[in-house]
């Protein structure tokens, strides 16, 4: 196994100890308990934001705890769900009174746990707000959209969503705006190389050399094809027509567009891939903002990379352009 | 070939026009040449900072390009030298009237092309200084500590030049203070796999399965030994033991610490390394400033990490600190 790890069992423990060594005057742990990471200082007089999800797709979920983003994340081990009473328990912690915003991956098992965590923390009056990142178009029809995976679109719901809780928006005003940045964004990826859970070993699925697969989940979920690796601008040409044939963009619309490398695709590759996505957007009229450029949601030492476009409207722009300042993502917005 | 781009001979071209579309505010190749990135908006009346060296590294070296850091990079085929015909086209664009430092890995190519450069600038009374980065302890003994390579730890000293120079120190005082910085740094790395010069299209070089090159350079140089993959814990320690028999860290010294993955290799693994070195720092007794974790300097799809360390003083530790705003590189400082 080719990791430079210690003992498995220790692989998210050790991961989070060694993030709040690094970051301590912006992230912490709750009660020092490695499974639900916090700002250090908590923001008052707002409504919360908070998520949670399996390891091994840093800096997805826990990456974005910090200033303008989210207030908590509750952390898995490496692809599976943490448990309701980490959610519960974090859920009480980034309440402030007035209610808090459960964002997180259209997964079965984090779904399950947050209703649980859920109604605990109803039960205790705290007010909640629920919406599911579902923006892997691969992964379902548009007609079966609500079963959609959730993948690297998200980041872009948890700046707009931690700008608009920033801004003074009441929860439900941050549901709204989150639902419709939501609603505006669209994701593909492809993927050439598994990667490995620690403590299994070995890969838990496979891709055969010199393939790609077309639309693969960052858990390897089955896609919608295997094909011969495909240049750079094939990649970006099919993730965005892909993308498009919902989004139905318009000269002069404005979009964020995301590169996001899975793992072990260089910043060069990513780059290349973004060159074809903005001519292809200049020849379309459409105004690109912020374009995210690295990892942002990966699968460990996967190889391959997703596009994701946000359509913007002017609220959404303005919250995505606020400024963030988490250990894994700076809008210094100088 | 697993690597999403399209013809190998267009990597450094597309990869630049990627960079160049994404990031116009802060980027622009000078006069429409690929070879050659530089600020979008020069900044005026300080001294210039300059580089060069072959792609493939990225962010090194070209995506430290920007405020509070550099002022050109020349930018070479992968792992190639650029021509000094384009490294003097850069110190030409980058001088303002108050000289230029050279700051520049220490590789042959590089030094034969900026001597080339130098004298060419020198011919048109541009005032020049030059530095070069020589990190790798793992590649030659400390009586020949002139002939090592320059690795990831050169990122500390752009940022120290950088900084001085936008504090209005003049050529002289940059030039002092970045060799002092320089003399303070030192890189030791271990790469697990190998990469793929797109061109070449297969590896270089190799390194058995299972197997850690303890000390190979960044182009797949050898290192000093070849092991079994260590453990997280044992790679951070004889790291920091190789780099502190010569800084000779003392309680009470301020230090920041880097831990760069050469590509391939997750956050996560980079953090269970950086948790063990913080340990380490914490009980000598060291005050650990402004750690760095992620891909600074990489080898493409290479696997691994290199470990560096800067022992800082007061005004190392200050310009460290000052804002910075590349298109790869973002303190706020906030």
């Amino acid at each position: 196994m080719n990791k430079i790890i210690n003992d498995p069992k220790n692989y998210v423990r050790e991961m989070m100890e060694g993030i709040c060594l690094a970051h301590p005057d912006q992230v912490k742990m709750l009660d020092d308990d490695f499974r639900v990471l916090v700002r250090s200082e908590p923001a008052p007089d707002k409504v919360g934001i908070v998520t949670a999800g399996g390891s091994g797709h840093l800096p997805l979920f826990l990456g974005y705890v910090g200033e303008g983003m989210l207030d908590g994340c509750a952390v898995g081990d490496v692809f599976a769900s943490p448990s309701a009473e980490k959610m519960t328990k974090m859920i009480k912690a980034c309440d402030t009174g007035k209610g808090v915003l459960l964002l997180f991956g259209n997964y079965g098992g984090d779904k399950m746990n947050f209703a649980m965590a859920r109604e605990e923390a109803e039960f205790e009056d705290i007010e909640i707000a629920e919406l599911h990142g579902a923006d892997d178009v691969a992964s379902a029809a548009l007609d079966k959209k609500e079963t959609r995976r959730g993948v690297a679109g998200i980041v872009y719901a948890y700046k707009i969503a931690g700008a608009a809780a920033d801004a003074g928006y009441d929860l439900h005003q941050v549901e709204a705006v989150t639902a419709r940045a939501l609603d505006q964004i669209r994701t593909m990826g492809v993927a050439l190389t598994p990667c490995i859970v620690p403590t299994v070993g070995k890969p838990t699925f496979t891709i055969e050399e010199g393939k790609m697969e077309i639309g693969m989940g960052i858990h390897g979920e089955a896609g919608i094809d295997v094909s011969d690796i495909l240049s750079a601008d094939e990649v970006a040409d099919l993730t965005f027509q892909r993308i498009n044939e919902e989004l139905k963009l318009q000269k002069g619309d404005h979009v964020s567009i995301m590169v996001n490398g899975l793992g072990a695709t260089p910043l060069d590759e990513q780059y290349i891939v973004y060159r074809r996505l903005a001519l292809t957007a200049e020849e379309m009229g459409l105004k690109v903002i912020l374009p995210h450029i690295g990892e942002y949601a990966t699968s460990m030492e996967m190889s391959g990379l997703s596009v994701s476009v946000i359509k913007l409207d002017e609220e959404l722009e303005n919250l995505l352009k606020a400024p963030a300042r988490t250990p894994f993502y700076t809008n210094a917005n100088m």
